[in-house]
């Protein structure tokens, strides 16, 4: 496939942000003529599938400023700095929902947007929880929705669910626990 | 949930380039207290979730500079000024694959990246297809890859496809496989 990369000629600093960096490289494609990528860059994320006992998700809707509109998600956020993936999981799951999970593992990473950005985020599996308090932190302003898997499908399905890491997220309880019953 | 809103007081443009912009928000969160919202902005997208009529996914490999990987995914791109969105995916997939669908039609619509960016990514299912010709556009330096969907699914569970739209397309395919075949 190095037949398809491009060779990146220049490179142009646009932004420096509490998150977000921006760039705009300048690229040789493979005919030859000569391009521009603008390449927004992220430190990376990751998101929670919180798997009740019963087969429910935890989830949370929040509003988002870039969309206006308040979404149902999987808890995510960015990890501190120094903070492992999945610490940084449990982390969020317990600031945004009250939930503690005593087992947490890896399922994937994928990137976000790869045509603009490089933001991978990375997929945990929670399960095994417990309700630490009722009330998530003050400074969190999501509400928590607790959903069962079937229903999930269905609102993806409807397009009810309109946040792609989320759908991911709902992906990933479906094949998990199929797998846990063995079909 | 109105609760949760947050109040725009200012906004500073950063960019205008040939597929973003970026502007920072000044916000004030419903505790009172002022922060900022870095906002990608993008035109929005299509994606075709193409099925061949042996339950196979026509999907395409591209090197993505962001990324500095050649990823899996399924044919998609930003629609032309003035084009409907059934017109681009129909014309994205046959610009990057060679074939041609008789039957597009919207599966939902959802955000890539609802944190930092209003892209909104449309789904279109494309089946019956007929490969009109056997080596895509000159200039679309992508290699097409037609993989089954129990594969593809597998796949998804290895971290092998590690483009979200992709995941979230393959997720489509099997809701729609499997309500074609009744169960």
């Amino acid at each position: 496939m190095d037949k398809f990369e491009e060779k990146e000629i220049a490179s142009k600093r646009i932004f420096d942000g509490r998150l977000l960096g921006l760039r705009v490289d300048t690229v040789i494609m493979p005919n030859g003529v000569q391009s521009t990528r603008e390449i927004v860059e992220h430190p990376g994320a990751v998101a929670i599938v919180a798997i009740t006992d019963d087969d429910e998700l935890i989830l949370v809707r929040q509003f988002r400023k870039p969309t206006g509109e308040v979404l149902l998600e999987v808890p995510a956020g960015v990890p501190h700095k120094g903070e492992k993936g999945e610490e940084a999981a449990r982390r969020e799951l317990e600031e945004e929902t009250g939930y503690h999970a005593k087992k947490v593992v890896k399922a994937f990473s994928a990137y976000t947007t790869p045509g603009y950005s490089d933001e991978l985020i990375h997929y945990f599996i929670a399960t095994d929880m417990n309700l630490m308090k009722t009330n998530p932190d003050e400074d969190e302003f999501v509400e928590v929705d607790i959903i069962d898997l079937e229903t999930c499908l269905d609102l993806v399905k409807e397009g009810k669910v309109k946040d792609n890491k989320t759908i991911v997220g709902i992906m990933i309880a479906d094949q998990y626990l199929r797998g846990e019953t063995g079909d």
